[in-house]
């Protein structure tokens, strides 16, 4: 199907759709499909979720229950399992666990196995040969690895008889790869495909999912559809896709009171984050190369607010440190301690305590950028969506960190979808 | 002179002008006078001052040497005596308090003796008589009163050869007074100043300043200008004013904050606000009626942002409590703990401590005004001014307590001001 | 039976004996029922308990399953109910709601209806007539009441075929009642109960409990058996007993903080306490009477620390609130903020914040305190019991707030106790 | 003068008496200058002098105005630069300047060149030679350099008429040496020093001192006398010393703090320290090996206070952190987040923030042990003093690190003191 034709028979709404998510058993996926399955069933409230907010009703969103969930995944551990393990650690209420077993137990029938990033440790207890196939997979060329995500798609859709598919990209942080010359490149890039180069897997399910007409968002600080070659095949195919690294906690209160101390013309001097969390996504960020790819994107904000004529300049004293610590499991804390100066050179602080949920605070934003790449999808649009900078910790695009103007920017635009006649 | 005299006249930036304390000698009047001495001696940088950020280059302000400070105060305490205090307790440092003492001095001169609000306590230590001019005042019919106050300023403006003046208040917090019938009503309230009936002492200094054609700020929760009659007042008389009660801490934090809760559907359960400070204004504070004042400011902020459709339906639970604690001085300290639900129930907690020199983040914002009310008032605007609601907790008119917004409108206004031809 | 007999013929620790918790329905006594059942089946470790730490073995403790629970009640909301509520809170564990339902069911057929303060509001939903008997209960004398309590208690013993039992009072805060002349001596105490005057329920608990002869532990800021009367009482039986205030969580901290600054030479200017709880214990402390009973013993431990010459003398300011938060529920949290100053006068600051499961902390304390008493019991000591000081906000007896002094005198009394031939 | 010597004739506390401090023109030394030039004026109290307080009165301490300073250092920025850049930081009151402006003086008059690590960076701004006088002493043999130091000593006594001295090591943190086999038996060392081999500055020191018959004072994390040689050699030559690394503040807390989690059998998930400081000691950690040194001091107390049986245990997770923010100065900033298990599993926190200023902390606790190592010096002790073992983070002997029973160790070794007779 050409770029063309897709934006001439525009999907509705009302049609069944796929939210396919890569990394289906984690902990953001297992949530999503908790809640999804509670929000059909009138047993929970969309608290969290952005766009289903008073202030943004009007817009014609595909109802809850016209979304089937599918993934993939390397991990072979059930998502029963990790919704008990999750109920268990106080993230999703007990009481649901049973009223939502139907549910999962459909969208576990609808995963497959993922890529398997060759530096990634075996996990124990794969009785069902699922990392052996996701070892197999990680074995293939890139482009047979392509075919047989867009393959494992299509099955989907047809089976569920679905109009159409998001592909949400929610696995583990990758580690920091080297940047090669072909990313630069559309031409380069399917020519490095062509020829066999071995690229990250997120960059292999974002190619498969632009490529074959899919919209993509990445909802991690992996490369994703990060790089010029990527950014070329969304518009040559005409499909929209935004991302990276989802903005839910820590980095999230730094883009709304950094903007605060600038309006205010205050003279921040130091600005330290420490975070710690215990889930799976802090035992890989243990590791110092998976480290470095969340941080860059924490710290960068930050300038861009403070000092948005010269991010660089010397001036602002800042770090950021994440440490895993087991006890906390999926409660991320954070401690900041910003120390400013005032007028006269007088020397004042603020400090703050987060403790967050991530998969509590993650789940909604995906099905928010679900339905903002689906709708964007329907509208005919293509590239990177600067509206959807609110949700992310580095968008692709929308020009700044701020979170009151990425908001107002996401206010914007569907101000002008709600619009009669738009 | 007429309204219609005043804008036909604007004044010019570059003609000295007047600046007239009411609380001429506390912490935030010294405070801006050192401050003010050294911005004009190079010796200071105009951090904390919001119109002085680049972001905000392009407007013609009087040059700092253009201001005159001037003021009224009850208190017989030397602002020379003030500043050292203030530089002993680390809010000026002790460096700048030789280059400013002429100008201390200068300003010292120009200070008044203010209406003592009759249920003020009596201070030991007046030498001069000047709590004694004070009291005589207070005892005055309120026409006199307003009258004497009118002539403080002529008689300033003349030996100075000032072109016009700004009035600021920026006393004690007095006590809540019962509203009054006749504050409806222009009319009514003139007829209560003829008839010789009290009013607080703000609403004095408010009415001398708008009737005399002088803009008026108020910095604190005191009436001001605040009820019907006086915003009459200063539509009738073509002058410009804004207030109520600078917004320079905790409440500054809460309004930056809780559109952030809002923007992401998070449902804040609780936000618990505990604020301590042991200045003078702290110990006003302890009277519960002065209280009462400052914290009514403090708590609605919050609902209208969260709760914009009906702030006053249940469901957020919020607690603000200001206690006296001697030992910090000028530095107020806040701890607010903010209790939230996010999706599937998941409850998460935010907590900060904020530590800010009181004196430090008013002055400057103090210039701000006085600035903005100039700059309005050589623009031929009258009434109260919307664009200037991000500097107050409870502002005049501006229809919203997000802080973000606030700033927007501000950068707004002053981008219709910056243009050529504007 | 004379107060001779009992410590002539001493109960042995492997016979089977009863905890009879007043308050039996409350979230402690409900904690601590689930927690007995769980350590009897090997289900929970004595994580809390500070008899059971290692460092203290040696002591011959009756074995967890030598205990029976009963006790009284003014609510009618079943143990089970409670127990299920908790688990929602995430106080105890879901897991363990189904293997200790057959010992919560035991307890529960062993909650007797007890004296409901006149003061105190009816609950709604009783179903049972429970709330009935209570109410008839404090219709009656005091002799009768005393009469009904020990009733209660044989006939408990009885049916369990119980050597003896300790009575814990763990019910809600009482308002401060005024003190009467006739606390301050037995007989006057003894004659006003002939007369028929009235006494807070705590005290008839206090009297009957010591007067059979049976130990008496107070948990709660009542009065109990805090008077010269009742102390009189427990010599004259030969019962021990001991209180008042559990020590759990804030007041905690500071006794163990405090002495710190002290040994330091560091000169503590000001103690705020702020604590926020959301259980009904903190929706009965919203009365004024009721708050003021818990306030004064936060507030006394740290003068006594801080100014053992002269705990009135000026110099130290502090302050403690309780508010109610609702969305807390069970989990009180506390922001400390201790500003003090060091050589040359330096101010410098200490804050801290504690979020402690209330139940969770106050559970193993009783089961410490049960333990205790009738450790003394068995070993023939009456009175007030010096070395349980550690355990609470307000000690009987013991000297010393300084927690870590207190402890020191549990270690050495229990050093006593494991010697052989001790 | 044999040890024998020594304790015939003990000093008596009256005769004048020198305090050698290594590092003399450091923060801490030029805090401790000011403070006891103000003390001896009366201008201060011995606020943070642990031996001053109430509690221990009875010591016949010798006068403030018997303590002669002189000291060593490599760096040659005067003290009274260094006293004035403390009153801009707000450590020391400016006003004291003035007055103990003389004392500064006589004190820089008796410093003189010290050892200068070979791996430390040059300073800028050496006018007078001072630097180079470092070099020269640094490229002396062992032997050589230990006489200099004595001859300083010995010229310092003689010529301010003194009857001994205390040398306190408050240096700036070594990298962390690699240990010799040498430190392991005096005889070894003793040849190692003939045959010219380097060893750390801070050992030179402490050979230098206890071989003179003078008490030491390590109050660094570096060797100093930390090892078995030097503490045979402070055996042999009837020498007190103490030490190591000062315990000002973070390590404070977590010891007064730990051991109450340890008394209420609360099992410690995770203590996660973060610290920050922006003072020359912070700068100096930066680097990887001398941050080494600090943090295992930090940990190991901890460990050993919540993990007696087996330090090494798993189960405790925790980690310290140092980072440099130069903003902060002397304000040793940490924030603790301690994350428990109580009763049946649930998971509590406490958190608290440390705001200290560091030279305030330490100047008065040097002051305790040059007094406390004089005053064993005179009662004839030799060997490391397990009394000051509260004093320290690493103390040499004194078997725990309980903050409080340390300080009980104080307590009763004073009590002996001040007896009677004693």
């Amino acid at each position: 199907m050409s770029p063309a034709d897709r934006t001439h028979h525009p999907a509705k709404p009302a049609e069944p759709l796929g939210l396919w998510l890569v990394g289906a058993r984690g902990a953001i996926s297992t949530t999503l499909a908790v809640g999804l399955a509670a929000l059909r069933q009138g047993l929970a409230e969309p608290v969290g979720i952005t766009t289903a907010s008073p202030a943004l009703a009007g817009i014609d969103w595909p109802a809850w229950d016209a979304w089937h969930l599918g993934g993939h995944d390397v991990c072979a551990r059930e998502v029963g399992t990790s919704a008990a393990e999750l109920a268990q650690a106080g993230v999703v209420p007990t009481g649901l666990l049973e009223p939502v077993s139907e549910a999962l137990q459909a969208f576990e029938r609808a995963i497959r196995p993922g890529i398997l990033e060759p530096s990634a440790a075996s996990e124990p207890g794969d009785q069902g040969g699922f990392l052996q196939a996701s070892r197999t997979l990680a074995a293939l060329s890139p482009r047979e690895q392509i075919a047989a995500l867009q393959a494992d798609w299509s099955a989907f859709e047809a089976e569920r008889g679905l109009s159409r598919s998001v592909i949400v990209y929610v696995a583990s942080t990758e580690a920091l790869p080297t940047p090669q010359p072909a990313w630069q490149d559309l031409k380069a890039f399917e020519a490095a495909l062509d020829g066999g180069e071995r690229q990250p897997a997120s960059m292999l399910y974002a190619y498969a999912a632009l490529a074959s007409g899919r919209p993509f968002v990445n909802f991690t600080p992996n490369v994703g559809a990060n790089c010029p070659a990527l950014h070329a095949l969304a518009q040559r195919e005409g499909v929209p896709h935004c991302g990276n690294d989802g903005k839910t906690g820590e980095t999230l209160l730094k883009t709304a009171l950094a903007p605060m101390f600038h309006a205010r013309a205050l003279r921040v001097l130091s600005w330290q984050g420490y975070n710690m969390l215990g889930n799976r996504d802090g035992d890989v960020l243990r590791q110092a190369g998976h480290r470095e790819a969340k941080l860059a994107n924490k710290d960068e904000a930050l300038r861009s607010i403070l000092q948005p004529e010269a991010p660089d300049a010397p001036g602002l004293h800042s770090h950021v440190a994440i440490d895993y610590v087991p006890s906390l499991g999926d409660w991320k804390t954070a401690w900041d301690f910003v120390h400013f100066e005032g007028f006269l050179g007088t020397k004042m602080s603020l400090q703050f305590t987060w403790a967050g949920c991530d998969s509590a605070l993650a789940a909604p934003l995906v099905l928010d950028l679900a339905r903002l790449a689906d709708l964007a999808q329907r509208r005919g649009e293509a590239g990177s969506l600067e509206h959807t900078a609110c949700f992310f910790k580095a968008p692709l695009s929308g020009g700044t960190h701020d979170f009151y103007r990425q908001y107002q920017a996401l206010l914007a635009y569907l101000a002008t979808v709600s619009e009669p006649g738009a």
